[in-house]
């Protein structure tokens, strides 16, 4: 039994999440099929750093799984890859330590998340970006995400239904770029992990703040609270991306960085 | 009466092409759908600067058609762009003179043709780029680009089935450019007009002479026969953009170099 480690990209256009679910079309069950051809039809499971939901992409969303034996590592990545559909790509395999975990071993995340504010709306960008055509002080979103830095209880940043006791997690990047070329907003969150649709209740919160429809001191207040009604609503998932996991590097190998460009 | 020019976007991926043919989802027939809806359900035929095939992109295409009477433009560019799918954009519209035609009255067309050359295949591209993992020499290719320009009879670039009598075309602009960070090929093509599929055999031509399975000279010997075996495939069609499309300033008004970013 070897553990192998895969980064991988997806559109997460077509799937309903990452997760399988009964008879749903999902990136994890669309690998597990091809893993199985791999291996003499017998079923595999993988392991996510986490799940993405439904319309939501990665750049670099890794994963473990177990393989019966070793085998020449980009050949199998090169089958994986040309075997899955179109929309998942296989950027790197490579055998790790026994007991590494794609969830558990991870200790940072960065997720980007793209917003269309051009008018018309651009059509080629209707499955990777959200749209938001209404007038925003970015000056004031760029200041608002700066209270995000650092440790804290994120409960009002959180959607109901998690299962995590703990929120608290710390924020190491989060900024906005205004890409005026492109007329597109890019949010950048790097974190030592985010909770469920944490990350789009940010970019909800942090437009409304912009479209001053919030006060610009709702993301400090709703920090030191758990009230929910402080923070915006929960962005598309069409402009989120799962660019990177990292892992300390002894048990996960060198390549945690590669993504796509 | 009045006429309208406008210039439109379109994601081509769903559509079996610009012109209107029985059953088949077309840009021509949703945008007059559109337009019949805007019209108390008269009829109104919109008429293009050219077809496109199925899968091929615009950013910059135009159309015209006539209106029973003058509406604010805005207004009306505004109800077009929102009523057709959101994977066509309509990102101008202005009244023109009587006599334009954006097809007889075009003086100069500018496509790109986009090339994902990176491994492997990226997810986010496989609508909106073709693929070409092989060896390329792209000096070679960016030499032999440029014996296209000028004026020459383009025969040999043709596909069969086009009724065109005189294949004579000038090109005023053929190259290609390396983006090492993006790992794509874009290819750009500025010319009086161009043949049937003639484009993507320009580019399929090109990427042969890049991976050495046709002589660099090819491009020149082609240009002075009329013979399709020197000349290499059509390109795939999910590269290819109308990107933009010129007219004589006094009667086109001065809305047409604008495309979207």
């Amino acid at each position: 039994m070897v553990r192998y480690k895969a980064v991988i990209a997806y559109d997460g256009t077509h799937y309903h999440g990452f997760q399988t679910q009964d008879n749903a079309y999902t990136v994890q069950a669309e690998i597990e099929k091809t893993l199985k051809k791999l291996n003499n039809q017998q079923p595999i499971t993988i392991h996510p750093s986490g799940r993405t939901d439904a319309g939501v992409h990665a750049q670099g969303q890794v994963i473990h799984f177990d393989y019966p034996q070793e085998r020449e590592a980009e050949k199998f990545r090169h089958a994986l890859d040309t075997q899955t559909p179109p929309d998942i790509a296989v950027l790197s395999l490579e055998p790790v330590a026994d007991d590494f975990h794609a969830r558990y071993h991870a200790v940072e995340k960065t997720y980007h998340y793209r917003v269309d504010i051009g008018k018309p709306r651009n059509p080629f960008k209707r499955f990777y970006t959200s749209y938001y055509p209404y007038p925003l002080d970015i000056e004031k979103m760029q200041r608002a995400a700066r209270d995000l830095l650092g440790t804290h209880d994120f409960s009002s940043f959180c959607a109901t239904g998690s299962a995590v006791e703990d929120k608290t997690r710390t924020i190491y990047e989060a900024r906005i770029e205004h890409d005026e070329a492109n007329q597109e907003l890019l949010f950048v969150f790097r974190g030592n992990g985010f909770l469920y649709k944490m990350v789009r209740i940010l970019v909800g919160t942090l437009l409304k703040i912009g479209n001053d429809r919030l006060p610009e001191e709702n993301i400090r207040r709703a920090l030191l609270t758990e009230d929910r009604s402080l923070t915006g609503p929960t962005a598309h998932p069409e402009g989120l991306y799962l660019m990177n996991v990292s892992y300390e590097t002894k048990k996960a190998g060198k390549n945690d960085n590669k993504t796509l460009t």
